[in-house]
């Protein structure tokens, strides 16, 4: 078994099988509130393992370089090591969840063009929502500077949206997170699942992410399937 | 000596390291006019090898994924080995080339939003020019819309735009080609060099790209040279 290098609430990280090499496993915990509320939801590591697999496959089919070299079709990936940026880049194309809460406004109201905002990624802090000068700041040890994420964010947003759209679901609002190869090559990381993204569906407005779990709003594991199902009518 | 695979006017392409990764060496041939125009430029090759695989670490660095692997700081790149699509995808942000004698207009006309044009890689035709329809016909063993490659060829332009800019160079037009990895990633494949690239100077519009060569403008390696200088104040 490979030594475990990190475990965090929704992943544990493992070392690869060779230098530049990570593997990464889906586990079946939800957290949310910054940990508060915890749970172990049996079927949730699979089916996130599975979706994310899926949509970063999707994106490099589009010509973004990702962290995923391979999949095992269960719970674990084979990732190439990054050096992570402290940041969550947080698309948003409705109002939903903080900012609902920050802007006292209607959950589901359009953003056009799409809100970039920066969290940084810091548990203890909270992790903190960040201005923009405040996020660059961050980014000095990279030679990145925050357009470029901004503009990489947008382009993944276009992609990923169309391909919910086509599959009737509402991509409201996600989080990424970058890093930077050893060769200096900017590269998704981490996970894009709906443990990540708020998913509505685009006739009901029903929720079927993570949201499910933080406000009791139903079985978690039928919303995430659903999103699976769907986006399996489209990749495969 | 790795096995010689193929040759072309600019290019040689050898054998590599290991299966699904090849090497591509530049050549000092200088051709233009589909072959009717031929000379040997020495230092082209190791010139235009610089250029190019820093243009591709600078796209790499934009999250652009690319085909280049290494370079040996001389005139050979290790590449990924890619099923290359057909097609010669060319951006124009001013009119220029083949563009102004079709139109019968004055080179140097602002094109906003820039124009992309997909001609068929065919030699013995001489490049011909494709509609939209008829490029999108070779896609169909990609698993590829020729939205996707105007999308991911105007995400590269914007990227270059701005660094030729920042370094006093008027990015008229150029020409991208893409592949597919083995495992279904679209990534960018060939070059971009003088070669493959119309480049001003942005105060003189000095033109310092293979056009010199073609219409006899000047000594063509000053002009990449030129290009090579500007590139390195900006990109180390």
């Amino acid at each position: 078994m490979a030594k475990l290098l990190y475990e965090g609430k929704a992943k544990k990280v493992f070392e690869g099988d060779k230098v530049g090499e990570l593997w990464q496993e889906f586990k079946d915990s939800a957290t949310a509130f910054n940990g508060e509320k915890k749970a172990t939801i049996a079927g949730k590591g699979e089916l996130n393992a599975q979706i994310s697999s899926a949509l970063f496959w999707y994106l490099s089919s589009k010509g973004v370089a990702t962290h995923l070299l391979d999949f095992d079709g269960q719970r674990s990936q084979k990732i190439i090591q990054l050096k992570m940026v402290p940041l969550e880049v947080v698309v948003r194309n409705r109002v939903a969840g903080s900012l609902a809460k920050r802007r006292n406004e209607k959950e589901g109201a359009e953003l056009n063009p799409p809100l970039t905002e920066f969290f940084l990624k810091d548990d203890a802090a909270g992790d903190p929502q960040l201005s923009d000068e405040q996020a660059a700041s961050k980014l000095k040890d990279f030679n990145l500077d925050l357009e470029t994420l901004k503009t990489k964010a947008g382009e993944i947003n276009s992609i990923l949206q169309k391909l919910f759209l086509s599959v009737g679901l509402s991509l409201v609002d996600f989080k990424l997170e970058f890093g930077l190869s050893s060769d200096g090559r900017l590269i998704l990381g981490d996970e894009i699942s709906p443990d990540t993204c708020r998913l509505w569906d685009l006739e009901t407005s029903e929720k079927l992410d993570k949201d499910r779990f933080r406000y009791d709003l139903g079985d978690l594991i039928t919303g995430y399937q659903k999103i699976w199902d769907r986006l399996q009518t489209k990749l495969n």
